[in-house]
């Protein structure tokens, strides 16, 4: 069955409201595959803690006339995630976040349905995920998950919160840099560095980047990275 | 025994040359301890390889009067660590050094003889690897390695680069969130941001900030982060 998955980059552009940006898009993609109920994973967020977290993101999703619920609340989570219409796994960080799939032993459960057809969105931490493993995130390792593998529910790497910018003044390493190390190590896989207020959008098959004009930007090997615009052909990611 | 630790923040200062900044306090370091062959660990090196980061860091050493040779090139890495008089590990991709240490079975051998007294130097991903885990790096996880828990030759973490800027106009954390989400899963551990251009130095069961006045910044729980300058007392931190 289709895959139908919603990749975000960022929760929150700098000086504008939680989820913002994109709150339009989520309301559509919940719209066209029909779902009314979210089940949320709040698992990332280890600085608010999930009660605080789920409360915030509910915020958002009832003004769109959609139900959250979340995952930490749930007696059976594996079970939860057998019934859920369409599962939203949030921002934060993305160690904690996997540390705690593992430990409630949803990983797997969660790629599985995405992986039948029901809607998966995400953002950030929880956009990346959605790739093959986690060894791309820009988080801090606060936690030692029990494995780097994440869902694969994309055959591609994810960068999110991708950004060109350093500061000259300090001697740390730039994005480009540490994704170079990353395709040091895994030549062949193919790595989309999403900037802000963008995201990745499969359905029907097809593969596109959606959100304002900030080109993404792909990495593989050794190749000079490309960049990609909002309707540019990037199906090559998923064949 | 005592131990002999010198542990720098960063190799490079933007502009200035490799070792630069730093290189009459490895000279004096080994002088003290009377030290003239080093055992260079390049295992962090992913971008540049093994034996362009020896030639890199062997070309200052010898201006320094002192012989670095490449574990990488020894036939039995753990008895080379067993002879060696001291051990130099390099920066780059902390995840890939403690790949490769647990793979080259040293993670072991080198903090038992550290901890025995031999004199141990490392820089950035060198210095970070000094404390129990590498669960405060900056560095991205490009690989899955055995374990996060590292040396522990001392009872703190170490967050080297430490950085208060971030950049306004991007949407990811700051270094004091990141390290906040730590404190949150070790709110007992001490954490302990070291500035580009300063070093820790531990000789005669005494610690002290060394390098250029750049305040280091000292983390634990929900205190309130604390700076520390060049001849305070930080010794709780080791107490």
């Amino acid at each position: 069955m289709e895959k139908n998955l919603l990749l975000i980059s960022n929760s929150t552009n700098r000086g504008e409201e939680y989820l913002g940006w994109c709150k339009e898009m989520i309301k559509e993609f919940c719209d066209r595959h029909n779902i009314k109920d979210v089940l949320f994973i709040p698992y990332a967020g280890i600085s608010m803690g999930y009660d605080i977290y789920e409360t915030k993101v509910k915020a958002v999703f009832s003004k769109l006339g959609l139900n959250l619920y979340s995952i930490h609340k749930e007696k059976d989570p594996i079970q939860a995630v057998r019934d859920a219409k369409c599962v939203a796994v949030g921002g934060g960080n993305t160690f904690h976040l996997v540390y705690e799939l593992y430990r409630n032993k949803v990983m797997t459960a969660i790629s599985e349905r995405a992986n039948s057809g029901m809607p998966y969105m995400g953002w950030s931490a929880g956009s990346n995920i959605a790739g093959p493993s986690l060894k791309t995130t820009n988080d801090m390792p606060i936690i030692e998950p029990e494995s780097f593998n994440c869902m694969n529910i994309v055959p591609f790497q994810i960068n999110p919160h991708y950004t060109d910018f350093f500061d000259p003044k300090h001697g740390g390493e730039t994005r480009d840099e540490r994704l170079g190390e990353f395709l040091k190590v895994e030549p062949t896989m193919w790595v989309a560095g999403i900037r802000e207020a963008t995201a990745l959008l499969l359905e029907n098959g097809k593969l596109t980047l959606i959100g304002r004009d900030n080109k993404m930007k792909v990495f593989r090997g050794t190749m000079e990275a490309k960049e990609f615009s909002l309707n540019d052909d990037i199906n090559f990611l998923i064949s």
